[in-house]
Formats: structure tokens, sequence, C-alpha cells
């Protein structure tokens, strides 16, 4: 069905960009054939490094005429498997296209390049004293990556995910058009919300060569609270009744022993009065330090006092503040390193119903022998749940994978909650989505892809 | 194309719903063919009023079979004709449709039927210590209109719009089938956002029969700045200026003498400190008195002090705040009142862009010699612009308004603004959409629309 590439298209391709940013055979890194969690691998026939996006425009004017698969990639930080280009041809490779386009004070807002890396970005409005509030864990993807997944992170619970940092975007579509959706307006009623419609679209649908995102201006403070309980459950409990008692925190998460003993180890770091079972870590963040204050204790009182908590212990200087997040930084790669292979599940729930699903995951991780850790914003209901090989047979644990799958997911979705929070669908999770998703609903994001992308060449087996 | 409704159909119509929410022909009340401007008029061959999801699958299944067209009409408060059944067919009137299906303390989500009014979802919420914070001027809309065009509102500055405040969608497709958007998660990466497609679509892809609205607990406290500055043009020029102090309101209303005197003349009332010949009204809300004052405090002094402006005027009163919002709600029904007939232009803007814009606007309302006038959200960029026959011939008027039209919104898009901040395409701005659109984007809502309603059944002409 597609074109493989042969020695013209190379040259082609390096006429539209440059000798020394297209790659092929031995020449493709192999940091290029999967992503972060590695599970699953693919070679491109060709990687092209672009720099703008009449490059973008250009290779897909040609993917296009010549029908050749274009899977997009970004910093590779991604754990489905999205940015592997599983049907092989041109692996886009849009790292390089990091230019701040501008900051625009006046409408509070910042128009960058997809490769521009989240670190990046927050220094950059920080020094303005901006602030650009979504959080997500990964640091180093990039602004694309994270509108392709509509990442979520932290600080979801008060300010959101991705998408509701995006104001504008710059696409070319399959044939390499280029269009525009949204832009520095604050409301857009104009006709259908295609915007919307390619965030989370994880490079299926268009090729977003920029964006305008939403700015405030920083809060001047952050301060947290770590509360520890004596069992787990109840640390789990509190979080939807704090929600009834309107103590809306920033961020939310959870933190249990085994997560923080591991991540501890593999960074060599502790966290504070950290030898509790199970911890609450709770954010609070703003301007006016009484109205912080106030928030701070009414949350510490009511977990103490209402909801039995051990303490409340401010985490107030920089110190401490940095080791629990390089702590809680440390969960996924803790859990990385203590396994030889292991797939993850990045449900999302009505946050009344967390403590359910994570004792029905703790009964499944028992009934087929396997260990499954976990972690999450348990304040925005969205979990990391990490399916273990450790010592299992290959056979033996792609079974019980499935397995586990199987029934998790079955019990995200008779729980009220959905395959992915926020890390996406990509190759990993395609066949959840289309067991768990009703089927004139999966009909209609087929449909979708056809419309943007007629001949399948946009990132071709993922989500859809 | 589409099948004339006869007896028979009227037959099973009223066998599917009731025999007394069935209307054709004469027992078509007047009310039923247009809406809050009017200037969009159609008699439906029949109108009916359904009171369950149930019915309207039903009716769906039967007019997708039959091939009648259906237009969804909540209370009927639209200015752009979105509601108005031009093609003829089934008038599906949900204003019936007005349970409040549950609460969740625990997620902070209502689920609603659409046809439950905006000023009732308030009473309710508000009476739980809760908030739902979209505003738009239009109180007795219906939440499922309000979806329908993305309302926006006074509050858009700090609290964003409709779309920001809907987590799932129950819809029924064009041929009946009932599907599941998003839920009560606060973050989704589950496949393409199908949510936020229909969000805004005006009832084009599918029928919205229950919500699941966000809500945040109640600020306690709201307060006002009544700003006069001594000339619009200073006052205009101030909103983008405080977002660069990062003096940010909840919301950010311009009221200028000619609608002030307009308004109060309509509706026998004054608001207090009324002389001057411009104002900023700046809104703020919290829950921390202290942090409140600061906020006032400081937008108060950096008015006065570093923008000129004659006096900041604390609107602290019920009374106060009851009469400037009384009297700013009046705007609309006051232009109205004040001319034969009017049309409207409902452009949003980069906030930065409004001072141009206007000043094009006076142009234009003196080259075509038709008076202009307008309010608006300045906050954030969305201005309502009104051109007013008053005594100017029909046929010349329908050829200025043309003209008018045409030139204000080319003045839109070379200023980075859009057809529609909050009030829609619908009927009447479906030219605009078309003329200001790039060609690949509009066809690509064009073939989005084919893939939902492949019969064209739902709300035929409109949109796009």
């Amino acid at each position: 069905m597609y074109k493989k590439i042969n020695e013209k298209d190379l040259e082609y391709l390096r006429k539209i960009t440059s000798q020394d940013r297209v790659f092929s055979k031995d020449e493709i890194e192999s940091d290029y054939t999967h992503d972060e969690l590695g599970t699953v691998k693919a070679i491109p026939e060709v990687h092209v490094k672009v720099i703008n996006k009449e490059e973008v425009i250009e290779i897909m004017k040609y993917a296009h005429k010549e029908v050749i698969p274009v899977t997009v990639r970004g910093a590779g930080t991604g754990l489905v498997g999205a940015c592997v280009p599983v049907s092989g041809g041109i692996l886009l490779d849009l790292s390089k296209m990091t230019q701040f386009i501008e900051l625009d004070k006046e409408n509070l807002t910042l128009t960058v390049e997809p490769g521009v890396l989240l670190l990046d970005i927050y220094e950059y409005v920080e020094k303005e004293g901006l602030f650009y509030a979504p959080d997500p864990g990964e640091k180093t993807a990039t602004i694309g990556g994270n509108i392709a997944c509509n990442a979520g992170g932290m600080r979801a619970v008060k300010y959101g995910v991705t998408r509701d940092w995006v104001r504008g975007l710059e696409v070319v579509l399959a044939n390499g058009d280029l269009i525009h959706l949204g832009g520095k307006v604050v409301k857009n009623s104009t006709g259908y919300d295609l915007k919307d419609l390619i965030i989370g679209s994880e490079g299926t649908l268009a090729i977003v060569v920029s964006a305008t995102l939403k700015l405030i201006p920083k809060p001047k403070r952050l301060t947290s609270l770590l509360v520890p309980f004596e069992t787990l459950e109840q640390a789990i409990e509190v979080a939807p009744k704090l929600m009834v008692d309107h103590v809306i925190p920033t961020g939310l998460e959870i933190f249990e022993k085994t997560s923080i003993k591991s991540s501890e180890e593999f960074l060599g770091k502790k966290i504070p009065n950290g030898n509790y079972e199970a911890y609450l870590l709770l954010s609070y963040d703003g301007s006016n330090d009484q109205a912080l204050e106030e928030d701070i204790e009414i949350a510490s009182k009511l977990c103490v006092e209402k909801y039995g908590a051990i303490d409340a212990f401010l985490v107030d200087t920089e110190e401490r503040k940095g080791n629990i997040w390089t702590v809680r930084g440390g969960f996924l790669e803790a859990i990385k390193a203590s396994t030889t292979e292991m797939d993850e599940c990045d449900v999302v729930l009505p946050r009344s119903n967390i403590l359910e699903f994570l004792n029905y995951t703790k009964e499944v991780s028992k009934n087929l022998k396997m260990r499954i850790p976990y972690f999450g914003h348990i304040g925005d209901g969205n979990l990391h749940i990490y399916l273990c090989k450790d010592d299992i047979e290959q056979k033996k644990y792609d079974e019980l994978k499935q397995k586990g799958f199987d029934l998790l997911y079955k019990k995200a979705y008779e729980l009220g909650g959905l395959v992915s929070g926020e890390h996406g669908i990509g190759y990993a999770k395609r066949e959840y989505l289309e067991k768990m998703t009703e089927k004139p609903h999966l009909e209609l994001m087929k449909s979708i892809k056809k419309v943007f992308d007629p001949k399948g060449i946009l990132n071709p087996n993922k989500v859809v």
C-alpha cells in the first residue's frame, strides 16, 4: 500500500531540507526507533530533522503525492509508542524547530515552534513574571508532544491540562496545506472546533508547526503540605472528601511507601518525614500570602482533625520542596529500573472511585501473581499503573499483561473511567480504545481520521 | 431532497411522544418561528416538545429513515438564527427536558438535561456553596443552547467559556445512536476530542441530551470597580495594559456614554456616578477578603495614577451592584428598542487590537451613514456591534448592512480576529464564516459535517 523509500526519494528529501539532516539505513540512531517506554520498536526508512514549517509543508506534499507514511517525533518522551514509525516511511523529527516566535504581553500569549522543550518554556515566561500552568512530569518533552497527547500533569486539579492552555495552532495537513486554528483570542464560536480535535490526536490528523499558548501572571508563591496517613486507604479516601469541603489545591498527589522507598533508593535522596505508610501532597499557589496561609491552615486542620492524618508537614523551604519533588519525579524511573520490562496503564477515573479501583488493582496483582506498582495524580483521578515482568518468562508475561490490562480497563469503564488520562493511545493502547469505546463513537473517530488523511499517511496504525 | 411532513408522520410523532406535545400548521405559535434577534424567520412543519432522551432517539431514528430535517431549539435566545427551522421539517424543542440528573459533590460535577435554564443552574449549585462560572448576558438561555454556541459571557477573562466547564456530554447522533463523550473525569487523552467538536456546533452534528458540568466552590465575595475615563479611547487602551501589569480581573467590561444613557432611559434606572464619557467595570472574585482588597487597591491605583482614570468607585453595596449590572444587562434590549431593525456582529479580537477595530467601526458608521452602537467584553476582546436600520429604507439598509459586515469582518481578520466570539455562526453568519475561513479549513468542517450527518438532516443550512 505504501511506497517504499528509494534513493530518489532520499535525494529529494535532501534537496528540500539539507544533506546533513536526512538519515537512512545505518545512519539511523537506535534512539529514534522507540520512545521512552521502549516496548514499541520500529526503524524508520528515513529520519529527517526539519528546521521550519516550510520544510514540513514540502515533505508532506511529497509524501502525500508518493503515499509515504510520516510519523512525527518530538523529544520521544512518550509512553505509548505514538512517535514510533511502525509502518516505516519518514520519521519527521521536529525537535530542531525550537523558535520562540512571539511573547505577547498584552494578550498574554506565547507563540512557539513545536520542538521547544517544556522546561525552556517555563524558564522563558517565568523570567517575564508569567506562567504556563500545565506541569507534566517529563519536563524535557516538547510542547508539540504535549499537544499531541494532551499532556496533563500535577497542576491539573486547579489549572486543567494542555488543551486548556492552547489558544491557537498552525497546522500542516496531510496534503501539505497550512491552516490556522483559533488564534490569540480568548473566546471563539466560529465554526467547528478543529483546534481541540487536533490537540490529543497524536500526529494522526495534522502536524502542529506552531502553537499559541495562554499565559497568566506567575503566582508569587507555591507551598505544599505533606500529609502522612497510617494506611493508604485512608489517604486515598481523603482526596474526594477535600473537594466536598471545598479545599481545592493546585495539585494533589499520592505517595505510598513502596514508591517512595524505591525512588529514594534509585536516587539516593530522601524525602523529609518519610517513614509513614502513605502521604498526600497538597500544593497551593497564589500571590497573596495571607490567602495562601489560610488555605494551608484549613487544609492541615481538616486533614488532621477530620480525616485522621498523622500530621501535616509544611513544605516551605526550597530544600524540602526540592527533595520531595525529586523523589516524586523519580517514581517512574525507579519502577523502570526495578524490572526487566514493564507496560503501563494510564487510566483516569472520577476521583471518588479511585479507592475502589486501586483495591481492584491489588486483587489483580495477587491473582495474576504479577507486581503492579502505581502512583498517581489522585486529585484528578489519573493513575499510572505498571505491569512488571520481573522474572516472569516472556510468553507468560505477555499473556498475563494482556489479561491484566483487560481486567483493569474493564473495571475502569465500569467506574466511569477512560483508557487514558494524559499519555494518549498511540500504538500500545489502540486495542483498548477499540474495545472500550461505543461502536458509533469509534466509527466517528475513524471517519474523522479519513477526512483529515484520506491516504492514511499520517502516523499510520495509531489511535484508531 | 427532504421529505415533507404528512399526516402519517404527525401521527407517528404523536405516538412516540404525546398527543399534546406535537404541533403543526395553525397550532404552531409564532414565537417558534424565530430567535431573540428575529431577523431569520421560518415556520417548522411540526413543532415537537420532547421530555426525555428516549423521545429524541426515536424521533431521530424516524427522521433519519424518512430524511426529515430536524432543528433543535432550547429557549430561543440566540442571535444568529441557529434554532430557526429554515429548511422546514421538525422543530425539536428540548425546553421541557429540565431534569437535574445528579449533583456529585465528590467529583464537583452537575449533570443536567439540556433544557435547564442557566439561572436555575446558578441557583441550584449556589445553594450548595458551588459555582458554575460561565456568565452569558442571557440568563434565561438553556444550558443546551449555551453548549450549542459555546456561550461566553462576562467572566471569561478569568474563567473561560462554556467549553471549559463541560466535562462530559451524552449526545444523540443523526441516526438515533446514543453516545457518551468525556465523563466526570478531569483529564482525558482517550482518542479524538469529539466532546469539544460537538460544543459550539449549533445542533448540526449531534443533539446534546445531557451534560456533565464542572463546578468549583463558590467564591465568597465579588467586588467591582467602576472606573470612569475622560475619553472612550483612554478606557479602551487601558484593558490590555492591565494585563501587562498582571492585574487580571474576573471580568472586564466597557461602558460608553451612549449605551449607558439609552439603557438607563429604556430601564428607568440609573447607574451611580454615571455622568462620564466612558467606564471600565472591573470585577474581582475570591474567598479571601484581604487578597480581594489587595487586588482592588492595586487596580484602582494603577487606573488612576498610571492610566489617567478620573476616579475608581468601589461597587460594594448590593444596590450599586444591582443597578450597574441591570443597566449593563439592558444594553442589548435598549439598542433593539431604539431601532426598527438591526443585525449584529459578534467579532472577537486579540484584546490589544480593540481600539483600532473600534476606531474603524466609527469610520464605517460615518461612511455608510448608519448608526452602529456597540458594547463588549473588552477584557476578552469580544465585541457586540449593532448595525441599525433606524429610518433607512429597507433595500438600502440591506445593501449597507452587507457592506458594513463585509468591511468589519475583513478588518477583524486583518487584526487577528474571528467571526464569532460567543454567539455562533447559525444561519446569519454562514456567509462570513465561508468568506473568512481558509479554504482547506472550511472543507474539513464540511467533511466533518458529512461524517456526523451524511443525510444532512441535522439543522440544515447552518454553520457550514
